[in-house]
């Protein structure tokens, strides 16, 4: 798997460039007009998951299959989607943007996650992308429908998927979901999961310090064992046999939930089945790349050692640089 | 002490309006074009604590007095130091804004840092503040230089005044100092204190942990406990004799630090000692307003919600209401 290092070429890599794919170059002034608080076009009005065919198709649709996959993240955690990412679909190229001069998302309110990642999509749009990934948990659980009905491309998030995985691992039919403050206050993966499958017992509940305790490289040891036992009592005495991972953070956790919840609790993350998705959804379109080895750019909104310090944690050595974009 | 609920007014209360108020008008064109990469006029270059004397004085200067006193923060914990202002300075008049959208800046790179400085600065001057206060102690110890150097009120920061409280009190002569990772880094408080006492025994240390602590409301019990007693191990091995609170979180964890460090460590924060040192800048610039009750107002560039939720616990119920401005 290889990463290109694009620091000082302004991000004008062989992934960035969209001059050189023009045919769906996505409508960027609607975007921002809508992200200014203007009424969103609802003729473009799709929701996730009705996938729209990239036009023009023939001779075009072809060149449309080289353009790169677009990714964004609040900030670092979204790395470990795009590592299921890449190890699934190793022919893509990926553009990785992650907002970790503003990071955290999942302490900030609806308004501000919505305007937050507006901008990512249409700095990804700009990029000329054919598909777009919302790896962040708390971006897709809030933001998604807002993304989706703007824009020209497939959008993917990570509730959808990870509900279903979640589902599909589920014997007893109690299923916990820990996430930050805005995932789970949005009610998104308990709606989807209610959906998919009427009845079933949802048990969530907001995790506010695990972020922070993985960025600061704690995944083991005595504060992060009680961390982890404290917010997981409740649902351990639900009687969960399922415990979805609602952050792209906590899979660093799971030997940590593992020790805590017992072996008969089975742990979900939405990364792999994200992963799943997008792979089908690039097969049914048409656009899936058959050949040639991808790379992956990164950028990012502060400066980037930070990102590509604990970033390694995340994804591996491949993190070795990030273009800093200004916000 | 009266709080001023000023949502729906578009922040334009008492405090509010520079109109009223013309003569010193901040530059906010060139602090602009500094923030924008051009070079800082240096014949403006003065360095903390050499308060030049706002003009024009006579008549005006009168009215002078009369302007509010402008404080920013990354968010809510400068409002420990807003608390010691107001108590200290009872008939001033406050305009405080809570950078809650990009919070924290403790992880953020210096160059970030010193960019939403700025921005704040420009704000606060456009609001026509008499003085300048900068709560937050990883923008004083990363950006107050910078700051001062473009603004032409006098800019107070809160790093020398921590640090002349703690030579104060320790006896021995051994110091330690804690922070956030980008405060400590930057070694503001080291410098300070070595200048102060030359042959003085700093020991320092980042306790990233500390500020979502904090905000989570975990300031007792086993995670807290555990955490500072971590944190804190090596400082208490050095022999310190006094805790240098270099965040404006930590008070609120006093009870947690006294309790693993024992009597014979002396806690010093920096709000007290950064109010007295405003009282007498105030003072000796013939600013200070001798009658009448002060108000304090409040921008968040976050929505007002969690500021006021979260503000009620650093600072009391006064946090009724905040106006939210666009990042």
């Amino acid at each position: 798997m290889a990463s290109r290092g694009i620091s000082g070429d302004g991000g004008r890599g062989r992934t960035g460039g969209s001059e050189a794919l023009p045919p769906v170059r996505p409508r960027r002034q609607r975007l921002a007009a809508a992200s200014a608080g203007g009424e969103a076009p609802r003729a473009l009005a799709a929701a996730n998951g009705n996938a729209r065919r990239a036009r023009p198709v023939g001779r075009a649709a072809v060149d449309n299959r080289r353009r790169p996959i677009g990714v964004f993240d609040s900030g670092i955690g979204g790395l470990t989607v795009l590592k299921a990412l890449v190890d699934l679909l190793p022919h893509e190229d990926f553009i990785y943007l992650g907002d970790t001069a503003r990071l955290p998302y999942g302490t900030k309110s609806r308004e501000v996650i919505v305007q937050y990642s507006r901008e990512n999509t249409g700095f990804l749009l700009a990029k000329g992308i054919k598909v777009l990934v919302v790896a962040c948990n708390t971006a897709s659980a809030v933001a998604l429908e807002e993304i989706a009905r703007d824009t020209v491309v497939p959008v993917a998030g990570v509730i959808e998927p990870g509900a279903q995985a979640a589902v599909r691992a589920t014997r007893a039919g109690k299923i916990g979901v820990i996430g930050t403050e805005a995932t789970i206050a949005s009610g998104a993966y308990t709606r989807a999961l209610q959906r998919m499958r009427p009845g079933i017992e949802i048990y969530t509940r907001p995790c506010p310090l695990l972020v922070p305790l993985v960025e600061e490289g704690w995944t083991e040891g005595e504060v992060a064992e009680r961390t982890v036992a404290y917010y997981l009592e409740s649902l351990k005495q639900s009687g969960i046999d399922t415990l979805l991972l609602g952050c792209t953070h906590y899979p660093l956790l799971s030997a940590l939930f593992g020790r805590v919840l017992g072996a008969g609790v089975r742990l979900v993350d939405s990364a792999t089945a994200t992963a799943a998705a997008v792979q089908k959804r690039l097969g049914a379109l048409g656009l899936a790349r058959r050949e040639g080895r991808g790379a992956q750019s990164f950028f990012v909104t502060e400066t980037p050692e930070r990102f590509i310090r604990v970033g390694r944690r995340f994804m591996g050595p491949q993190v070795d640089s990030a273009v800093r974009i200004e916000r």
